[in-house]
């Protein structure tokens, strides 16, 4: 089960992709029946970007980062590096080097459940990346993994061709056979957030406006 | 001892709530002899915000928000929320939605012992957070909670009218009652800081001006 | 071993310092086999600094700052301030008052293995600290440390005037000894990854320009 | 507010707080409204222990043990010593020598938000304990605390004389003048569990038993 | 996809599962290519246990856990149920009336990535437990999760029927389709592993059993 | 610096190490000045072991345990093996084929910062270990550390032959050279500490017994 590389995966249609980053990681989770989150250790290295795109997975063993080389080949432009050690592990398993050439190949951004380093460079270059530590800690090159396999990344279960949304709250995996279904809940939920927030902005309380004093006070709540 | 909405708390005068945000949290901390400050795991989620408010206080069951909305009702304007889970919890308790409508009934801010998300929303809105976690897993609606109870957040104990102060070093709790004397104590504190920081960036030495070289000589200290 | 000021240390030349300061942490890290790097949690308290200097370094009792003032004295302009509690301790030992005396004498910032305070105050001096944590709890001067002894910080052995390395991926050290070669490695490594970047930028892959794909068919690895 | 020993403090009744370590933990922690456990990190020392006392509290400089010769003064025979440092830390606050002191004095042993040390002394003496940490490193001695102010220990609020519950489940507070209420509510738990615990031994399902079915189907669980 | 009880699901035979059991976590991980195992957070709640069964899943929502009690009726003989919340949690979500239940049931014992109490019982009961913390938190019956649904638990993907192997090293889950594969090469490697131990115990050396000498110095290892 | 192998280390004198080891790991930090302990979540697999020997050292690359094949041959009887990773890791260097072999050399115990497997062989064997986790993750074969170079272990400084001290309080380390003062002080120590156990026994407070009263009072501690 070890040592392969998937080649052909399929992946959403890219106006879903670019539909779902539209709506951020907080109205995708919830569309998605609160499912599909990453754990919240995954922070971005520098705030403000909003990305989706098709995951492209790496099984890497901790500490060597050789099949990251073998995975930038199986990048689309519009695909998310995801690399979910085998081990827990807070190496540097990605650099300035390796974003350059995800980059030239069209790659959005990296989730990684391990360590990232030369964060200056990547700002500047404005490759996103979450991580879970920022560490200059070298990797080797000298065991397999795979590509392209499902893959467990800080506490999600992802499957290459997957959608990730991936902004300043974290990251959020969405099943590829249910990006479609989902964008859709995902646009009416925000459709519907724009009159309450108009409401809100106005002063009318949330109390009112969800009709909540009636069950609240049914519930024994008591004011004194 | 639960269900309960307490709603009329006393609150310190507005001229000494905004009197403590001037000094910061490590002045305000130091002058009331160095307490009330939460743990250090609670940070801003935007740098450069300094604020100062009375506490509204919601005791929370975890992973339920419902309290929050029934909190809202309770702001006047210069208050600041503060979310206690009742057992551990990063859930996301609060977005963009919520943050609307407590702005605009005047809130200066959250302080949550838990999970914060539409971070980028928050951010854009200048609605100043100290959390726990940034996750944007959603919360539910089901159990009482109270609110302006004691509770106990981040390791400190808080009662509603308390004022809270918050800056990029964290956050820090002042009893209501003692809030004038701890202003006048750290104002004092400020006027003499002026001048030490004066004389040390012209040079001078922290063991001269403080007189510690025959201290630390009685002790034993040895230069070799 | 307690109780100790070391007044004179050896420094390694102020061009070899700047030299390392503009090769940065992973880089230095790597050009030196991959060692001397300070744990992860060492984080800056604002992005963008690189900074190199001399160590003096400061063997500090939990929770007492005092010996921060004696080192003060030692320190030469382009030394960077090391502190090392003897036991896990988060309290805020520095902030803006030592910061200001610290670089009236040319010190260029601060590695600390425990907390700091007055970062807004830090963040607009631009005097760099990275830090386990930002707590602004005081602490007290009741205990002898020592100075420009060897500590172990953030997991990392340090000597006084070993060659401190910090930008946004952390902080890492070069021994006093070594840093010329370690120096000449790094800008050779550096020489080096020109040419590999503008090649990766260009769409080259890496398993092409470090000819890897025979050795990994040769350990197996399978396309499907 | 510091430097303070508070020596009459109230007690409960003897054969309630023996009534509520006889009911443990989880119990009494659910009999008065699922309040009052300190954090999941309060381990015992030894397994095996279930205790209840009055608290003498402590509120301790961060490695600073010296109130607690103070506090063991103040000791009656059912006490329980809680020791709370103001800042984060896990030094070693109380070995065998204080245990023997504290014994002497009818102490039924230490709840301890840091560390403590001759674990295996203690164990052989029976003298429990409760702690964030097992680490040996030695206190000092050097500045005041108090004893029988009210502290937060662990998340947990508790003021001297409230009723300490400690097993292997962790540790409880029962404020003091609930502990009567308290005791009769988690009797009342108790007595009905007997019957719960005989029914579900022969085979009834708590399905059955709580009389779920209903009320599952109209939240639409399905069976598939 | 919430709020679903999958009711008949596929088991390994009992004669696999209980071959699993004698060869223990570290050698089935091992046999399966070094995957499968649970974050080593998972600790027994006391030693010696060494069990294997059939996984009952729950997704359960944080500090819920009505779920339980529908588990419960779709436990079989040789069963271990393994409890997911849907975000981080530490309740105790199961004592010692639902071990009761569950173990008159037939079932061998519990994974849990959250909270347990109850723990002197469970431990007389010899019902044994692997969870992420021992805390009495009581939980609520409010929300529907789902049983016997395909749960990531503390990092590992687990689908019901397939088999759990715990011990004192942690929790390994094994896909039931592999099971009797990975139990061959459990067993192979165990008799291989009983003439190294006799030749290691007396006195012949890794380096000359395994043939390493050459291959380290091939690589440039030196004696000096 | 790497790939080297020490073969000839100096060691203290065997009854000067078996005199460290009476004394346990709490007296012979405090008497060498309260330094040298390694950090508190350095936890021994089964209770009751109180050990002390000569520090034979592993650098070792992450998730990679072939030097300790190398290092197992430089073991003499009264060795003990300290095992630091270049990076974080908690795989599970270590199992029972390595305690048998290292068992058969005469080595003591294991250090490591890192994992550790097999521990119900190693509990029956009475092969004790202090690690950082319990977790059963296989390591590799592939890259070079070295042996008896100094290392930092779970933040202390450690050079082979050094002694080692351990037991249920946690791993302290000994500088060989100042072995022999450090036994004399910690003897000192503990014939110092009988006649106060007895007195504090029979009731004696500390604070009589070490004449605190006049000190706290002249520091303004005050009785109420």
């Amino acid at each position: 089960m070890n040592g392969i590389v998937v080649q052909n995966i399929a992946r959403a249609a890219p106006e879903i992709i670019d539909g779902l980053a539209a709506c951020g990681v907080a109205t995708v989770h919830e569309a998605q029946g609160r499912t599909g989150l990453l754990a919240s250790y995954m922070r971005p290295i520098y705030p403000g970007s909003r990305i989706a795109g098709s995951a492209v997975t790496i099984s890497a063993p901790p500490g060597d980062n050789w099949m990251v080389h073998v995975a930038i080949e199986q990048l689309r432009p519009g695909d998310i590096l995801v690399i979910a050690p085998t081990s827990p592990c807070e190496d540097g398993y990605f650099g300035d080097l390796l974003a350059t050439s995800a980059q030239a190949r069209g790659c959005r951004g990296l989730i990684i459940n391990a360590g990232i380093r030369d964060v200056r460079d990547l700002t500047e270059m404005r490759f996103p990346v979450w991580s879970k530590a920022v560490f200059a800690q070298g990797t080797i090159k000298a065991s397999l993994g795979s590509v392209n396999v499902p893959v467990v990344c800080a506490g999600a279960s992802i499957e290459a061709g997957d959608v990730i949304v991936a902004d300043d709250d974290g990251v959020c995996v969405v099943k590829r056979e249910q990006a479609e279904t989902v964008l859709a809940a995902a646009q009416a939920r925000e459709a519907n957030e724009g009159d309450k927030r108009r409401r809100l902005a106005a002063g009318e309380l949330g109390l009112d406006m969800y009709k909540m004093r009636e069950k609240l006070a049914g519930m024994g709540l008591k004011y004194v």
